[in-house]
This record gives structure tokens, sequence and C-alpha cells, in this order.
């Protein structure tokens, strides 16, 4: 595992044959492993080598060994601003917690509803780190980095239509976020969200 | 003037001669007119001509007559996320005053401070339709928009540095708030927000 | 419902189940709602648990109760450029009416046929606000623009092809446009165009 | 000359001794010469090896030798759609009419005030060819390219801010131009439009 | 139809049935039409109303009535950079055609073989306007518009791939090419560029 | 102060009279600010009213009061890929001191002299977290998370011409880093990335 | 074949029509080809006219005569940066061979490992040139390029998602390497990087 | 020097100090550099403290030793494609001599002028490499591509202007040369396509 967290290996651009032959290699040696971006076939493929791997269908995330590590470090809150941003947010939840952190989830949370994001506020203030995955206008993060004092790390989803580009509206938005403490990864990139964020946690 | 509404004459790309002879015509019509994105030479070419007209240095604006018409219809407020972004929402609420509205305008209440927000809510509801100025993430109208039932005129500025691109990362945010009832116009301009505005609060 | 308006649910990023799950939601609470980007799946869906809801296909609209509300306000027209055009514009027709406002469709009456336009200028006239759904150039909106003195509300579409970059092209044009009064939304977005102008037609 | 035309000298990338240098060689040589995009300080350079040339300022073209051929051909008609395109306008005007055609030039003629278009429709019917200068919205190509049965040849320029982009969004506007016949050159490529313009009109 | 052309019905964006309907109209009329960019389904439906059209499954288009005007004004040549470019050229030539004007076509004369080009001279030469279809680095229409002094319309194409981004690359060429009096229409349009050759080549 | 750390006010969008009377405003209320993006004439206003201000004019940022919070938490490692990156490396620095870090400069070491970046090894190995500035072709950062567990903020700078697109070209190929654990600032955001580290570090 | 060099067919764009009537005139005339980007009823046309050709179906490519040309020159080495580089790294790498070189590939030496690039230091500087195909953040050319004195052929891939824009990330990366010596080509151009690479290394 | 060449120092985004404390450097430790993208003020800054160095003004190039190293290798020939191309055909002729390469310049042989390419072809057939450097289409690496076997180095240049968008315009098509062969670097970078040739004509 590559400095000491578990190897990742994204599905996506590879065949179901190269990513049958991965988890093979991975039953043979015992890494620790996150399949990402794993299509149903793909991960169906990963379950035949790895058996007793969870599955996550959501969050496309096949994990090996099933069992997380025991928690170490500060509390990683997850916020997706609206149900659609689900996938992403939940990618980066189980990825935070496969390598070893506490987690929690909140779902739909948009700034078009403040009361909702102030609903939250104790949690949020309670984070070591708090991610936000948002699509659209991208503008929860903004918010949510001047109610706290932990680092925000901020994950634009392809989520949205014309003018969203695929997700280069909130990633820009993002990018541009009024308060400061915002890290910004790639669009869609839950996995490296939840990573970083593991990373910031780790104390 | 186009349809009841005071006569506008853009100035960036004219030369000060150009100007100061539409100034004359001006003068010499007796129609009312809005000069607009005025440079300080520009500004003084005017004022040689309409000695009586009122300048708004930092709007960039010179109104002749100095007098706004009786005001009629509803409330315009402006809000300036920062207040960098002054002289596009102070362009917004002259154009809608000399467009014959009662105009209130609201400074810094940018998202990474809530707070400042919510202090207004009161002010806001009261508007028929509210003006918001921001740059940067652009988010402000999201929010706003999720607080009020009148429609909000977005005008995305171009401050900011880097990724905000001159006013795209504001523009592509607001095309794509989260919450229904922003109109959006071009990035800093915040005559064309004042204008639609009044029209829109004319009744 | 937000602000007094009926909910809206963008169908398009949520699976069938997904869709199915808030209509029996919504039919439990008997909440007013537009279902809206629906597929015909996820729109049979909808009817599967809300019998009596009205499904327009062309629009991709589902909307719970049937029955829009008796209109208030003033007149929302809405203008197609192209018949390519009409299933945005039938969107924006129809959210404008279940929010509670008279409307009229036009269609088919582009920049090229100037005479087909200038037939309409009395129903455009009577209009508190007009919303002009077009694609390609994008250039309707500032012709209507200049002969009405309401505002108008522009959608572009992505109808084109090659340099009309899925919508990009009218969507600078709108934002653009060389009359003022032009509030412009996101690319496709009849929801919203008939949101605003519902709002802006409110009274 | 190529083709039987003048040559013409793109000054703009040039330094003033540069262009010094070719216009001399010009004088030397006697062809018949344009300098476009030409500074005041390179203008000047022209005109002192060639005391004879004619300049034109707002063109920013310096023509060798200062009468323009004989017309023959038929009649190129330049349209700017607002006084700030006049520049490009311009330029077209002159370059065609130093290839040897007719012209005549219309200002302020943008699709804002239909009126002032159709109150030129026959002249614009008796050209073999409309050149139509526009920046902002670009609109107007689409809506002279409905009205005639000549070809439209769409010169974007740069006039405008923000979404504007430096002349994309009208360039974009006359490429997805709604009526058929519509050429498009470079943004503020008068010299490009009226040369086009000249061939067309040849016969 | 406007202007003394054929209608042209643009069938991308429209349903099987919209065009089975259009074609019904058409044939009810009388009208002679041009039904471009359409799928074998749609051009199955135009054949079913109108079973005496003329289908070109390369250039996606069909004619009705089957027999062109008889040929009046100037020769338009059209040249097809690769095979691939081949369906944009055809349709142009198809346009100019039905459109009144004699045609020839010649195919595969790309840059990278200069001899291609240069044994076509004459016919280049003889041509009253060339229409070049071209994609990738859209080189050719600067290579005739050299060699040739009638006007050259330049229609880029959609073929390549990775920074071809669709169109864009030849698109940029194209308007920036090295010899004056080329004209550009939007990628891919070959209706567009045959339809401009054709107005052109009028006398 | 916002949550703890020193106010920080961007002064590139503002007059120098608004700067100094801002200046005037922290030197009444005696809150710690950072004054970024600063001028020299704006640097000059701030020293007026706050005498005893740390002034830093490569990193452009003025300090007050001069003297940086005692250090608590874990060091920050700042890396300057180049030469011309050490303004943003440096602002970055200077503000992570300001917010009570313990922190340390490395310059040039840029990924075309591996043995630079191996060189540091043990420094690098020793942060709580490394903030990398870099232009170009911004490739430091993802050699950079290879070589360490923590997390690295990745600060992509306006160094480099033409293709670089003013720290476009660095941010994509950083929002892309083949390793984990990179978190993006905006383009030139020295302030926003040593504010990230600065709260990521603080345990 | 042009210049000495087999003839190249790009298949993506052509009819498997087309594709086997190319095929049947190279078994006609027995001209060395490579068939590339070829999908696999493609290449089943293309080996029913030349049953004896070599089809490689990882690199899409199907070359006739199966056996290369004896080798000359110098050592093309290939790198693929990740195993999703594979097809496009080996596209080159067969490339290089039928136009004659010999060729090595090593491949997943990202530079998130930069101990697997190391590890291959001898090879790299024993190369004649060095191709590396890489997506994403499109490092690795800049790494290469400061260990060897050989020149560089960059190849982007479209290997990645979000931000990676289909291959632009690694593109402008690669365009801005900051070790001097790179040639960089299309995206996902395995063929022009092999073919490039072989002439360089033909002395 | 890296790999045995000279060093290089971009001198642009350095002050005019750092440049004379590098010449000091350099004087000191006698290391033959390179002085690229030199402003007048700081090619003075490097020949005060290297007063028997070479400067061209033209290439913006500052040489120390001032004698380039006896010429070993292959023939380099560098194309200016127009008069305004020449400094950056400038800098990479200066470079690939100082880095020990014979080289020969033609200047102004653009693609609207044919006959001036195939007036040089003896010479282009000669060399062991070719740069081209051609702004606007950037259509002549294409061509010379498919008269030459040697490989061929472009270098997209920012003359031009509109739809030229600073140099993208011929980089685009440059990376999609029709002729393969074609190797890009960065815009106005003659360095880089000077160093380039040089690496590829050492044998
Ligand atoms: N067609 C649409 N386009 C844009 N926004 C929409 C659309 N339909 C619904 N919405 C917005 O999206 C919100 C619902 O999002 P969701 O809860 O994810 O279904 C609604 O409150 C509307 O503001
Ligand atoms: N304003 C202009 N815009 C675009 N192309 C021009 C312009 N003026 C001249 N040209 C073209 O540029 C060529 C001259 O380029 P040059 O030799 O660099 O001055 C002429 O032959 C024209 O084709
Ligand atoms: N292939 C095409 N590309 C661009 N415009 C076209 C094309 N075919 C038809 N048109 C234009 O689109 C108009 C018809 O649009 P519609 O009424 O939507 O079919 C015609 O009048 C033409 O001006
Ligand atoms: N004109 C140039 N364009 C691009 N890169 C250059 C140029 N001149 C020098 N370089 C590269 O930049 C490095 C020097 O950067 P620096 O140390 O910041 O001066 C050199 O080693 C070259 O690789
Ligand atoms: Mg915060
Ligand atoms: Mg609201
Ligand atoms: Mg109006
Ligand atoms: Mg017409
Ligand atoms: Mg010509
Ligand atoms: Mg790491
Ligand atoms: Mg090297
Ligand atoms: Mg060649």
């Amino acid at each position: 595992a590559r400095r000491g967290y578990p190897e990742a290996v994204l599905c996506e651009p590879k065949s179901v044959e190269q990513v049958a032959l991965i988890a093979a290699e991975v039953a043979a040696a015992g890494t620790p492993t996150l399949f990402t971006r794993a299509t149903p076939e793909q991960a169906a493929a990963v379950l035949a080598a790895l058996s007793d791997a969870h599955h996550d269908p959501v969050a496309r995330v096949v994990a090996w060994p099933a069992a997380a590590p025991e928690p170490t470090g500060g509390l990683v809150v997850v916020v997706s601003a609206g149900t659609s941003d689900l996938p992403v947010a939940r990618e980066a939840e189980l990825t935070a917690r496969y390598l070893g952190r506490r987690t929690q989830l909140v779902v739909d949370v948009g700034v078009a509803g403040l009361h909702r994001v102030l609903g939250h506020l104790d949690l949020l203030r309670s984070a070591r780190v708090v991610v936000v995955a948002a699509g659209m206008d991208g503008a929860l993060p903004s918010v949510v980095a001047g109610l706290v004092s932990a680092p925000v790390v901020a994950v634009p989803t392809s989520v949205g239509y014309g003018a969203a580009f695929g997700g280069v509206a909130p990633l820009l938005s993002m990018l541009n976020a009024c308060a400061p403490g915002v890290a910004v990864v790639n669009i869609d990139n839950g996995y490296g969200g939840g990573h970083l964020a593991a990373q910031i946690a780790s104390s």
C-alpha cells in the first residue's frame, strides 16, 4: 500500500478482464485495496476473485477487506448538496473510512435551503475536516467554509446540465470560494476528496 | 427614449470626441439620458455640454437631467457581495432609480459571513426584485433566491483573479443557481441589471 | 412548497427508483409538484404513484395535481424561435401556468422571417413578460426586447450543431443582447425561464 | 499584386521601421498597396514615403495610390450595427472600393431598432453583396440575410465587454445564423470582409 | 421558397413523426424542398410522402423534386480535402445544384500531397467560387485561396480526434486564413456552404 | 478575526484610498490583519497608518502586527518549483506563519532536475503539510505527493507563456495529479494555499 | 508509400465498406500499409482482404505485410505512464517498428512512483528517442526529459475524467514542459508519435 | 550545463535585478548560457556582467560566450511563414546554433504563395530537421511535412488577431497536421523549437 494506505484501482478506463486480473493479484498478495468507479460488471469480476469484499453500488466502490480499519484521528464529515451528488459524497465517505477515519454523511443541504445547512452546524463544527460534494452552482463550500474553522475539501460534481459544463461551473466556483480554507479536487473525484480528508484528519 | 425610459449611451468604446458630440445632441434635443461606463475624461466632456448633469464617479455614470423621476412601482433592493463589487452595484442602483424606481443599496454581505445576509432579511423580503452583484464564486444569488420569493437579478462581476477568468466563474455559477428565480445578465453589466429590475418592478 | 409555489423535482440525474420514491412521498404528503426533464420511464413511475397527474411528453413534465391554479397576475407570452425549440418553450409555458399565470405560446417566429415576429406584435406588447426560447444564433430575444417594454426572459436551447456548442452560441448572444431588459437563464432551462416569468408577472 | 488586386500590408505586428521600409519599397516599385491596421505612427511612416497616399484614420487604412480604380461589378453595401463598429465597417468599405467596387455605408442600424434596418430595405436589396459589421449579440447578419437574397458577409467585432469575449459572442452567433447565405470572417477583419465582398461582387 | 430558392428542412433535431408531417405538407403544397441531415429513418419518412424524391445517403439529403433546375450562373467547384470529408462536400454540392448551379466535385486533395491540389489548378481557376470542406488542420482553404482569384467558401468538418475538438481546429484555421477571400461557415455545414456558393455564383 | 485567524484584505481591486481607510480602521480596532496583493502604493498607504507593520515586497504582503504569533501545530514546508514562482510561495509561507505555524521555504526544485527534489526528501517527509507553488507544466505536486504521506497543497502560478494560459495549464495538471492527496487552490493564490496549510497543520 | 514509409489508413471516420474497399486496393497494389484506430469490425474487413496481415487489438492496428522491415537507425523506447495508456503506447511502438526501428516498451512508470522511472534509467538513456504516453497530469515527459539528453516525444492520452477534459490537461502540461526537448503530438495520437520517433531515430 | 548543452535563463518573468545577479554568477562560473526573452533592459544587465556576450535584439537572446561551438550533426533549416514570425524563427535558429548545429534561415514563405515554398524545396530536403514558425492559420508545417521526409518542428506564433486567440489557432492546426512527422512546441517557444531541433539533428 502506498504510504500506509490501501491501494486504489481506478476501474473506469480498464476492461473487465484487466480488472479481474488485478483482483486476482490482490487476492494472491493480500493487499488491502479499493476498486473505484466500478461498473456492475467490473464489480462482479472483483467479487468473483475476492468474494468477501464489500461492494457499495451507489458509490461504485468495492473494498477489500470488507472491514475498515479501527478508526484513528479526527472526524470526517461529508456533506452532499443534493441527492444527485450522493454517489460522489458516498465515495468520499467510504474512502475516508477505509483509510481509517470516523465519518459522518449528511445529505441534501443545498444553499437554496439555508436552514438545512444551519441545522447541522454543531456536527459541522465538530469535524476535523468537512468534505462537500456539490454540482450546479457549487456554492455550498463557500457557505460551509464561512461557518467552520476546519479545512473544507470541495468536490465539484457533474450534476447539472447546459452551462454546468459537466462540472466546470462548480469547479470554478469552488476555486474562487470567497471564504479561505477550501481545498479543491477534480470533478466527481470522491475518492480523491476522501483520501485528502483522511490525510488531513490523521491527527 | 426607447419605450418610455431614458436613453443610454455606452461610453467605453467611444472616443471623447464622439461622447462630446452625443452630449451636445442630448442637450439640444432635451432627451433624458444615462451615460454609462464613462472614464473621467468622457464624464468631463458630458458635463461640459450638460453642466447640470449628475456624475457618480464610483458607478461611472453621468445622468441628465440630474433629478430622477418621481418613483413608481415596487422597491428595488441592490446587494453588493463585496466592497469591490460596489461600482457595478451602484451602476445598477442608479439605473433603476433613473428609470423611476425606489432603490436601496446594501454593501458587503458575502456568503462567507451568512449572518450579514440574514441580518438584512426583512429588507430583502420587502423588495419587488433584488439585484445581486457578486464576483469570485458568485454564490450569493443562490442564497438570496432561496430566502425571498421575488425574482433575483444576478450581475456577475469581474472581481477576482486566476480562475475567476474575468467574471466567467460567477457567471456560470449564477446560470446554474440551485434556487429558481435567478435572472442573469452580462458580466459587470450593472446598467443592464438595473434596467431589468426597473422593468420587473414597474408594477 | 418553497415560497408558495409548487415543488419541483429534477428527474434527469435520478434513477427511476428514486423518482418513484419521491412520487410516493408526494402522494402521501399532498404537495403540489412538478416533475421536470422526465424520461418516459420516469414519467410512468410518477403516474403509477399519482395516477391523476398531467403528463406532457413534449415538455417532459409531469404535474400534480393536474389542474393548474386559477391564474392571477399578468400574461406570460412564450415564444419558440423554431419548431425544434418547442420542448423547452413548452416546459416554460407549463411551469408558468402551474405557478398560477395565464400563458400563451407562439411557435416558429425566428428572426430569418421577421414578418412572423412582427405579425405577433400586439400579443407581444400585451404581455407582462415574454419568454423566448431560441437556439443557433440566439438572435430573437434582442429583436423582441427592442419591440416591447416588458422584460424578456431568454432561454438558450441546445438546438444546432458544430459551433453552436450545445447552446453556448445563443447563450453568449443573449448575454450580449444589444437591447436592455433581457434576463438570461441556463441552456435548455425551460423550467427556470417559466418560473422566473411567473415571479415577474405576479403583479 | 496578387490576382489583380492591390497588395495589403498588415501593419499591426510590424515595427514602425519595418513599415517604413515596406513603404519605401512600394514607392520604388509602384505597386498599388493598402496598409491596414496602421497606428498613427505607422501611418505617418507610410505617408513620409508615399506623400500622396490617402489616410483614413477611422479605418486605420493608408491607401496608395489615393484614387480608387474606376468601379466595376456590383454594389457593395456595408452596414455598421452600432457607431462603435464603424472603424471595422469603414475598413471593409475602403477595401472593397480600392479593389474596384462601388460601395455604400449605412451606420447604426442595430436589431434593437428594427425600423432602422427596415428603413434601408431598398438599398439592401439593391446590393450584389451586403457586409455587416456587428459586435455584442451579432444578431444583425441573421436579420439582414432573411431580408435579402444576396450573400451577406458577416464581420464580428470586438465591441462589447464581459461575455462578449473580445468578439467571440458575435462570431459564434454569425456562424450559427438561422438564415442561410452568411459568410463569416475573422473578428475585426474589415479588410477580409471587404476583400471577400469585392470578389463576390466582381460580376 | 425564401428568396426564390428551395426551402430547407433541418431534420436532425426533429422526430421522424415531425419530419413525416412536414413532408406531407410539402407534397400538398408542391414547394421544392431540401431535407438535410436526414437519418435513414427520416429519409424513409420523406420518401413515403414524396416517393419521387431523390435521396443521397452519403450527403444525408433528400431533394424534391428529384430534378435540379436548369443551371444558370457560374461554376461551383467543391473540393473535399480527405475522403472522410466527402459527406459534407457532397451536401454542399447537392445544395448548390438544387439552387440552380453547375457543380463539379473533387475528392482527396489534402495539403499533405500538394501535387494533387496543383493537378486540379485549371479546374479550380475556372470556378466562379470554390467550396472547400476540410477537417483536422483545415489548411486547404488557405492554399486554394492563394491559387485562385475567386472567393473560397471554407467548410470546417468534424473529421479528426483529440485536439481537433469536433471541428474547432479547422474552424479557427480557416478564420485565420493567411490568404484573403475565404468565407467561413459553421462546422459540418455543407448545406450552408453550398447555399452561399450558389448565391455567389448567381452571376 | 474570522475563526481565530487574522483578517485578510485583498488590496488588488481596491483604490489606494480604500486601502488607506481600511488600514486606519485596523489601527483603530487593533485587529491583526494581513494585506495581500498590495502594490507599492497600497503598501505605503498601509504603512502610513500602521507604521510598525511588516512589509514583504516580494510576497506583496503587509502584516500587522509585525510579529507572527508563537507557532503551534505541525510544520508547513513551502516549495517553489522555479525562482519565478517565489512571490506566490513566499505569500503562502508568510500567511501560514501569521496564522501561527512553523514554516520552511525551499526554492527552485523543479521536476526537470529530480535530484534537487530528492535532495530535500527528509525535510519534505518531516512536514505536516507541503505547499507546492508551480507554473508551466505544474508537475511538481504529483511528484511530491508520491514521495510523502502528508497532504500537498498545490498552488498553480501564472508563470509561463503561450499555452500556459495564465496558469490554466498547471491548474489542470494539479487537478489531475496522478498521486492522491493533492488539494488545489486558485491560480497565484498563495494566501489561500498558506491559509489552508495552516488549518491542516493546526494539529 | 509516402516518403519511403508505409502508407497509413485512419479507419475511425470511415465505414466498414470503405475500409474493405481500401484493403482490397492495398492487396491489389501490394503497398505496405498500416490501418490505425480500427474497430473489430473494420479489422475483420481488412483481414478478409489481407489474410496474412498482423492485427494488434490492443493498439487497434492492422499491419500488412505482417513482418516489419529489418530495423535500422537508433532505438525507440516507448513509455506508458499507466496501464490505461497502453493502447496508445502500443500504437506508437508498432508504428515505429513498421517504419523500421528497433523498439522497446516500458509500462506503468507514472511519476507518483518515481523509483519505477528511475529503475529504467539505463534503458531510457540508451534510446535515440523516447516516446512517452501519459494522461491525467501529463507530468512524465517533463521528468523523463530532465533525465535523458535524447528528444522526448510526448503523446497526451484521453485517460482521466472531469478536468482532464479528454486529454487537454496532459496536452497543456506537455506543451509547457519545464525541461526542453519535448515534442508534442495530438491527444491519443500514438501513430503520429511513433512516426515522428521513427523519423528522429532514422540515424 | 544540463546534458552537455548550454544553460538557458528565461528572463521574462524575472526582474532586471534578478537577471543581473544570474549574469554575474554565469560570469563567475564560466558556464555557457543563453538568456532568452530578454527585454532591452534585461539584455543590458546581462551585457554589463558579460560584456563579450552576443545580443540579438530581434530574437531577444543574449548568448555567452559569443562564439557558437563548432557545428556537428545535421543541418537545421528554420522557416518563417511571415516576416512577423521572424523573432520566433530567429530565436529557434540561434538556439540550434549555440547547441552546435549548422543552421539556415528562410523567411516569408507562407502557404498563400506556394511558389515561394516550392522554390526552397532543395534546401528543405537537405535538412536533417525543419523548424517552421507560423501564426494565423498555422498551415505551413502540414505543407512542409508533406514535402520532406525529415521531421518538422512546428512553432506556433502569437501573430494574428481576433480568432487567432494569441496563437491557439495555429497551435491546434499544427497538432492536427494532416501529414505525419510534425512535432509541436509551445506558442512563441522558439527556444524550445530550436533546442528540440538540435537534439534531433545531433546525428
Ligand atoms: N428542469 C430544471 N432545471 C433546473 N432546475 C430545476 C429543474 N427542475 C427542478 N429544478 C430545481 O431543482 C430543485 C429540485 O432538485 P432535487 O431536489 O434534486 O430534485 C427544485 O427545487 C428546483 O429549484
Ligand atoms: N487587416 C488584415 N487582416 C487580415 N489579413 C490581412 C490584413 N491586412 C493584410 N492582410 C493579409 O496579410 C497579408 C500581408 O501580410 P504581411 O506580408 O505580413 O504584411 C496580405 O497579403 C493580406 O492577405
Ligand atoms: N443542414 C443545415 N444546416 C444549417 N441550417 C440549415 C440546414 N438545413 C436547413 N437549415 C436552415 O434551417 C431552416 C429550417 O429550419 P427548420 O424550419 O427548423 O427546419 C432553413 O430555412 C435553413 O435556413
Ligand atoms: N524561452 C524559453 N521558453 C521556454 N522555456 C525556456 C525558455 N528559456 C529557458 N527555458 C527553460 O527554462 C529553464 C530555466 O528556467 P529559469 O531557471 O526560471 O530561468 C531552462 O532550463 C529552460 O529549460
Ligand atoms: Mg472556514
Ligand atoms: Mg427565490
Ligand atoms: Mg424591451
Ligand atoms: Mg438571404
Ligand atoms: Mg484567392
Ligand atoms: Mg502523498
Ligand atoms: Mg532531456
Ligand atoms: Mg514529411
